[in-house]
C-alpha cells in the first residue's frame, strides 16, 4: 500500500531532512520507525529536502509498505516511536502513482523575522532577529519583482550549469503584524514556487532585508533576477527563520 | 534607582522563578546578571513565583540598583548576559515605592490545550495535549462559576489554614480556535485574579477539562467552590501548558 504522510518538525535539532549516516535527520528517523513497523527496509520520499535547522509545518512524504495498516493506526504507531520534535499529523492511502516529490505541483515557504531590539524566547527558535530599521514599503515594491519564470542563478547555491535553474515563483509576499505572544513586530515572508533551488528562499529573503536596510536597490534586484549576477543579490538569511508551510498536489 | 523589568521566559528548562541553591531558576539568572552589572548583590522581586515548567509572556520584576543606568542600556546589558530562554523586553525607571509583587493589582494566566490526536512539535513545549472529546459548551457553563470572591481551598495546594486563601477571580474564559501553525484545535483558558494560590490555575483548568470529559458536573464544581472540598474538584493540569500572560498595576 502506498501511504501519504503529513508531517511537522522543529528543525532545530535535526541535520535537515535527508538521511545521512551517523547524523540525526528527519528522513532517517522516519525510515527507522517505518522499517520497524513493516517487514522490510522502507524507502521514505519527501516532497523535497529541507536544510539543517529549517522547520516544516506541512512537509509531505510518501512510502510503500508491504503491510496493510489502517491510516489512523499507522499514524499512531509511527508517532509512538518518533521523538517529540517530529510528528505525523495525518496519514492517508494514496494512489499507486503518488510520489511526494514527483507529484508535487508547488510548495510554499514562510520566513519569519522578529523586528525588534529584543528576541522573544518564544520566537528565537523559529525566527531571525533584525533590530535595524526596515523600509517595509520599499521591501514590498522589491518583492513584486520575484513572481515569474526565471533562471534563479543569483538566488541559489552554486551548482553545475548543466542542471536547469529555471523555476516559476508564484508568490512573494511580505506581511507584518504585532505578535501578541512574542510582544514584538513580526514580519512574515511567504514564497511559493513550482520548485526551489537550494538556499533560494533564504537568498530572496536576505536580499529583501538588505533592500529594507537601504543596502540594495530594487533596480539591482531586477538586474540580479535578469542576468543571474549573485553580486547584485543579498546574503543568505539564516536557516532557523525558514519553515516549509505546505506542498500542493493535484 | 528603582527599575521595573518586563520579562519573558520559556519555563521548560527552569526550576521555576524562585532562586534556589544549585538549581537553574529565572530569579537566580537575573540576580546573577544584575549583581554583575551593579556594585553589590541585587535583590530581584517578581510579581509572583511561577512553578517549574511554567512560562511567562509578561512577568514583571523590580530591583533597586546603586548605579544609575539608562533603561535601554540596562535592558541590552542584562540580555547580553542572559541565556536565550529568558529575555528582558522592556525596562523603565519606577517610583521609589514600586514593588513588582506588592504593587500588583491583578494577574492574568493563559492555559493552552491542544485538542487533537497528535501533538504539534511547535506546541509541545507550551500546551497540554487532550485527545478525548470535550464538551466545550458545558465547560464554558462551568467556567462561569469561577469569577467572584471565595476561599479557594479546593483549588490549591495544601497549606496552613492560618494564611488566607480568599482571592477574587475576575475572569475565567475559554476560547478555542484553529491554530494554523500547529494545524490543530487549540483551546485557551484565560484566568485573571487579584492573586493566586499555588496550583490554583492548573487546578481550575484540570477541573474544567474533567467537566468537558463528563467526569465532573457543574453542580459538583459549584459545591467545591462553596465548601472547599478538594474531592469535588479535578486533578491539577500539567505545568507546561501554563503561561503568566500579564500583570496589572495602577
Amino acid at each position: 500500500m502506498n501511504y501519504r504522510l503529513l508531517l511537522q518538525y522543529d528543525g532545530t535539532d535535526f541535520h535537515g531532512w535527508q538521511i545521512q549516516d551517523g547524523l540525526r535527520t528527519v528522513q532517517g528517523e522516519l525510515t527507522r520507525v517505518l522499517t520497524l513497523l513493516d517487514t522490510r527496509e522502507v524507502a521514505v520520499h519527501g516532497s523535497g529536502r529541507t536544510d539543517a535547522g529549517v522547520h516544516a509545518e506541512g512537509q509531505v512524504a510518501s512510502c510503500v509498505l508491504e503491510r496493510d495498516i489502517a491510516p489512523d493506526k499507522l499514524r499512531a504507531a509511527i508517532n509512538g516511536n518518533l521523538p517529540r520534535d517530529v510528528r505525523v499529523l495525518f496519514v492517508d492511502e494514496a494512489h499507486d502513482d503518488f510520489h511526494a516529490r514527483y507529484s508535487a505541483i508547488s510548495k510554499t515557504y514562510k520566513y519569519r523575522v522578529v523586528h525588534s531590539k529584543t528576541m522573544s524566547p518564544f520566537r528565537t527558535r523559529y525566527a531571525l532577529q533584525e533590530s535595524r530599521p526596515l523600509d517595509l514599503d520599499y521591501m514590498r515594491s522589491c518583492a513584486r519583482l520575484f513572481p515569474g519564470e526565471h533562471d534563479w542563478k543569483a538566488f541559489s547555491a552554486a551548482q553545475s550549469d548543466a542542471e536547469s535553474r529555471v523555476r516559476t515563483v508564484l508568490r512573494c509576499d511580505i506581511d507584518d503584524r504585532w505578535d501578541a505572544v512574542g510582544r514584538c513586530h513580526l514580519i512574515e515572508f511567504t514564497v511559493s514556487a513550482n520548485g526551489f533551488l537550494r538556499y533560494m528562499v533564504r537568498s530572496i529573503v536576505g536580499t529583501l532585508l538588505a533592500a529594507g536596510r537601504g543596502e540594495i536597490s530594487c533596480e539591482s534586484i531586477a538586474q540580479a533576477i535578469k542576468d543571474g549576477d549573485r553580486g547584485k543579490a543579498g546574503a543568505t538569511a539564516a536557516a532557523h527563520g525558514l519553515t516549509l508551510k505546505s506542498v500542493k498536489y493535484d
